[in-house]
């Protein structure tokens, strides 16, 4: 009887921000898996660091930080291959994920090495979505709004017609195209209706409106969000944050 | 010195989705509010019913479930009037809110009354969203796919352009409109990349390929996730659910 791969969702950062489910698995796990990158802590496995068992067996696998190169198609062939051994010998194993594993989460590659071999459960988390919604204090949508999410690295044209057509817009992984985007809003007569959030929920977290935001670049884990509903809701100013 | 108004998610449905957050928060109340159908059990309460203190003091908000009526605005009214008088007393209030209190949620119309004049705190919670895409053993997005939240009133030709853009589509509160999309998606032939989920997580969740759903109606907590990005991923046979 083989053992059960579990995708389980860490949500975006604080540690309360934890599922039950997630925090109930985690803690028995006598095996974790988790992305890490080749310098310096895992992301995920920092947010599960005081709920993993002394006794758990861990596997890191490492995926070098540098974009051109993901998906790392051997990294996860390998780490596919050392997690399906421990499933083979009856072993339960629990992949621990930013966020929610299917929402632009890195567990889809294991998933798509390992779902039809073995019973796969994914655990869904606390998105970074709602989490920098809720830093804001703005409600994200409302009634019969239309809401899209939108990657920062998409070309100008396509992100303007995207949020031509919706009530709610986020764009995720702002990174380096923060300066484009903020100029692309205010083009748009928008910029008093973004608001910024990085590391949304963590000690580190910075919150403003997108108008007050003076750096060049943001780090991958930051996000703008836009209201245009009908709504009348208006960001707080940068400094209630 | 006042209370603080908690906005806390539940996830979507089953306890176990709740964050450690709202856990602690929910058992420590003293006073709790919630969302209540005029006849019946409210289903925010039913997801905290083992975690509510025995001693807490319970604000049900009675809004009738017809469509036409919403926003119940006296409704939201007197309950804004009763969670002030709280927290005036310097009495914390914690409402409970399914999934998540800004994604699509009413607790917007408590903090649209109360957040100017009290410290609101927002808990994000699992959304139904992620929640659903779990049950469909399928992830919802991927790299840079742009994603497309659709209510399901919305005409078909708006649907249609948000489709023919986006390369993850989820439809909310589909309803009665089932028949109509289901529809619309065969004619885009759209229909084997769709997945149906109603009651995600809960003992009554269903989960069928778009096309084996028989039904002329779904509940309103009901949705349509499709998916039309470059990645492979196919649904499973119905019966694998």
């Amino acid at each position: 009887m083989s053992g059960v791969l579990y995708g389980v969702g860490l949500g975006p950062g604080d540690p309360e921000l934890m599922t039950l489910k997630a925090h109930r698995l985690i803690s028995s796990a006598r095996v974790v898996a988790y992305p890490a990158p080749d310098t310096g802590e895992s992301f995920a496995r920092s947010i599960a660091t005081d709920v993993i068992s002394k006794d758990a067996r861990e596997i890191p696998m490492v995926v070098p930080m540098r974009v051109d190169r993901f998906p790392a198609k051997q990294i996860y062939d390998e780490a596919a291959k050392t997690i399906a051994a421990e499933l083979e010998t009856g072993e339960d194993v629990v992949v621990l994920c930013e966020g929610d594993p299917f929402f632009y989460g890195s567990f889809m590659y294991l998933f798509e090495r390992l779902s039809e071999r073995f019973t796969c459960e994914v655990i869904p988390g606390v998105t970074s979505l709602t989490a920098c919604a809720s830093r804001l204090q703005r409600p994200l949508t409302s009634r019969n709004d239309v809401m899209t999410i939108i990657p920062g690295p998409l070309p100008d044209e396509a992100i303007r017609a995207h949020i031509d057509s919706a009530q709610a817009l986020a764009i995720m992984k702002v990174g380096r195209h923060l300066p484009r985007l903020k100029a692309l809003l205010q083009d748009m007569n928008l910029l008093d209706r973004a608001g910024y959030v990085e590391r949304a929920s963590l000690p580190s977290q910075k919150v403003l409106r997108l108008e007050d935001v003076a750096d060049d670049a943001a780090p991958y884990f930051s996000m703008i969000l836009i209201y245009k509903g009908d709504e009348a809701w208006t960001l707080p100013p940068s400094s209630s944050f």
